[in-house]
């Protein structure tokens, strides 16, 4: 391939190409997980881009920095402070310079996301802002790019993990309200002012953004009527049980009859939708319009590491024309015989030691039982067992010996299980 | 906004742009439901690109025209023929013209993926496949762009949505493989000749394609171990049931020691697993990466407009510029007072009648009972009623009125419901 610098491509055998300047507005748990995850990954956007990413400013307070001169010297801005002052100040500052900007500030998008839209349309800059969203779950390209031309009907989500945790938990082991937000504060999923998660007014941005693009019409986050959790019960989540409904914060921003309508309250959801198995700090955001039903997904709503992650996703796009399929970089091996855990099904004659005699030559492969289940049948019995992780040959070669026992009726029938702690 | 043609924005005032000329080869379920769904949505395309994308040809085998005309007419091709050839050679054709391409065609891609996105490359075209892996699910465009910096562990899918059909009736109901199967075929979930479905081919083809964008290696469709589904039981099933697992048809993608693996076959997952709760003719996908924990996207893996839909999304991609956010075109009115379902929950003194007479306030407002759950507690008892949709404002009156009832002990605690067949 070429290796002129214009060419946003691979340059073959040279590792590092072109730098792309990153300023960084803001080092604090994104900011700084932002700063250890892209050097780590510089190498290989390198490779597949032909560009090279290098943070060559970082501004907070107490640096010693402006933001003026970070700007100057970066191709893209990384706006991390939060807030709405200074940093649409500073969003609008870097786009009058013709930067590009990737931003993770919900409030100030729900706030003055118009104003910084046309800012970027007339500076001819790209503004992106996956992370503001439901973290590395990737629902505003997808509104963006994949459904661009898509009649969504609704959109729905869980776009907010400190309150869904809570609510998991009080589900789970029927905490109160204020132990499931202790715990969430211990474990990190919660502020220590959680204020805006739980009263729903995080969620209610995040809704307003998501309407935004879902209709193509202006909203503002005071189009969204909120009601956050703090008032619920241990005793709706136990009728929850008794109706076989889910209880979560749904944010749903829809079609209505003269127009849309946008809101974030608690619902209890049935058993079937999609939203319904979304547990633990998680968000996830379902999209639903006729022509392709719904597309579901979902991922950790937070955390730096992952918020960094939607971060550079953006930075990439911002970096390079779309999507072109970049030569392979690599030449992995593919490798065939791999570890797993394994169920066995076995009928067998219903007499005393089959068991054993199953156990011992399993563990000649290297097999251990994990757990069984025999049901006798008259003469026979059915021997049902799942087996720890190991080599696929081992276990093939474990159900031929076994097929070969003379207690053995049939052939043993070998389906593999993927486990919740498989390595 | 500007009107200037090259300019690929909203051009404002003016309904139509400059025109996006699009040939499309091959007019069966997917060409047919595209060539239907692209003028319905052609108007709005233009109010957010400027440019009107339009089908200038159509070539089959029966309509007597041919494949070169189309191809010179168009500046987008659209691949919807299927099978290896003659795909191949009017892909490498249209793109050698200088042409796009958009296919649907995992096959093709898993054969001569490296060739075709080399000569993408050398052409300086796009050549796009989101329909070509788990239909509207938008795996292949977050791979490609939100995660194309991330350093991925495993991608995990049910990228076959007839045999996820087959295998949740056979669980869900106790049918048989070949009852489900025939279930499957009468409802179109199934072709008349499933062979390469359920013998796991299909989903091997898609995750060579999910591998080599996941990894950055090259993989072909004969590096994919499968294993299909016929061989399965409802007695496997009914041990799933037993173990708390459930059974799926499952390709996985993964880094092992020495390389990568990339495998389909039926496996057990256990209750949590993201993809455990992915029932009928769905796809989903899980990817893995350590920054971002994972990531699962779900959806309808097949259909006609489904498919033509990723199609669109991918046409619209190649295009515009990426993501910039365009004006908006509408000004939608937000609606503040929606119809919703209720969850209703009351502490009354424990006398006859009371039922009644909530019920009956219930019934002024418009509210009607679906659902009740009485609870003595000795004076007392907490009555928990479900409501059918009706607007807020109907639902908060009627409470105000249950409020004020003798009989009424506290505050009742009102909470949405969402439901299945929630209008
Ligand atoms: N944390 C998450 O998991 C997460 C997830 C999604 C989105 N986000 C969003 O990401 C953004 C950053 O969040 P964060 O959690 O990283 O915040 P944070 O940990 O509080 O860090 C904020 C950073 O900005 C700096 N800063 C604060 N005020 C400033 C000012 N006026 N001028 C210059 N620098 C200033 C701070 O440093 P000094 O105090 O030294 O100035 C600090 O380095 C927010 O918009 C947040 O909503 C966060
Ligand atoms: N159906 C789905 O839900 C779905 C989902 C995902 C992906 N796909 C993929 O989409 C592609 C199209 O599938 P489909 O279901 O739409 O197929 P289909 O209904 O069988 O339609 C195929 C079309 O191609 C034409 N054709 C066949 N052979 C041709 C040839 N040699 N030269 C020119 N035209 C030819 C056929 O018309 P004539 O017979 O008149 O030539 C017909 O119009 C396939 O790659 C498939 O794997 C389909």
């Amino acid at each position: 391939m070429t290796s002129d610098p214009a060419q946003p491509f691979r340059t073959e055998g040279e590792p590092s190409g072109r730098a792309f300047r990153i300023g960084l507005l803001g080092h604090g748990t994104v900011g700084g997980a932002l700063a250890e995850l892209l050097p780590s990954r510089a190498d290989h956007i390198a490779a597949i881009t032909g560009i090279r990413p290098e943070i060559t400013g970082v501004h907070t307070r107490s640096n010693g920095t402006t933001a003026a001169e970070v700007i100057a010297g970066a191709d893209l801005v990384a706006e991390l402070i939060g807030g709405l002052e200074p940093a649409r100040t500073y969003v609008l500052e870097a786009m009058a310079a013709g930067k590009h900007v990737v931003t993770a500030n919900k409030q100030l998008l729900a706030h003055h996301g118009e104003e910084l839209w046309a800012a970027a349309r007339e500076h001819g800059v790209q503004l992106r802002f996956e992370a503001a969203v439901a973290g590395v779950v990737p629902v505003i390209r997808v509104l963006q790019e994949s459904l661009s031309g898509a009649h969504i009907d609704r959109v729905t989500g869980i776009v907010n993990g400190t309150t869904n945790f809570i609510l998991t938990r009080m589900a789970e082991t029927g905490a109160t309200y204020a132990d499931a937000l202790q715990e969430a504060q211990q474990l990190g999923y919660a502020e220590a002012d959680p204020t805006d998660d739980v009263n729903g007014k995080d969620a209610a941005a995040k809704m307003a953004i998501l309407a935004r693009l879902a209709f193509d019409t202006p909203v503002h986050i005071t189009d969204v009527a909120y009601e956050g959790i703090e008032h619920l019960t241990g005793d709706d989540m136990a009728y929850a049980k008794d109706l076989d409904l889910g209880l979560k914060l749904i944010g749903t921003a829809e079609r209505v009859e003269g127009g849309i309508a946008v809101r974030v309250h608690p619902a209890f959801l049935y058993r079937g939708h999609p939203l319904a198995s979304v547990n633990g700090p998680y968000n996830a955001v379902t999209v639903e319009s006729e022509a392709i039903t719904e597309i579901t997904m979902s991922g950790p709503g937070a955390g730096g590491p992952q918020t960094a992650s939607a971060v550079m996703g953006d930075i990439i796009s911002a970096m390079i024309p779309p999507a072109s399929t970049p030569e392979t970089t690599q030449s992995l091996a593919v490798v065939k015989d791999v570890e797993s855990a394994f169920y066995v099904h076995l009928e067998v004659a219903d007499r005393p030691g089959v068991l054993a005699q199953v156990a011992q030559v399993l563990g000649l492969q290297g097999a251990s039982v994990k757990s069984v289940v025999q049901k006798g049948l008259g003469e026979n019995a059915r021997l049902v067992m799942v087996v720890h992780p190991l080599l696929e040959s081992k276990m093939l070669a474990a159900v031929e010996l076994i097929a070969g026992l003379d207690f053995v009726r049939g052939r043993p029938r070998v389906i593999r299980v993927i486990e919740e702690q498989f390595v």
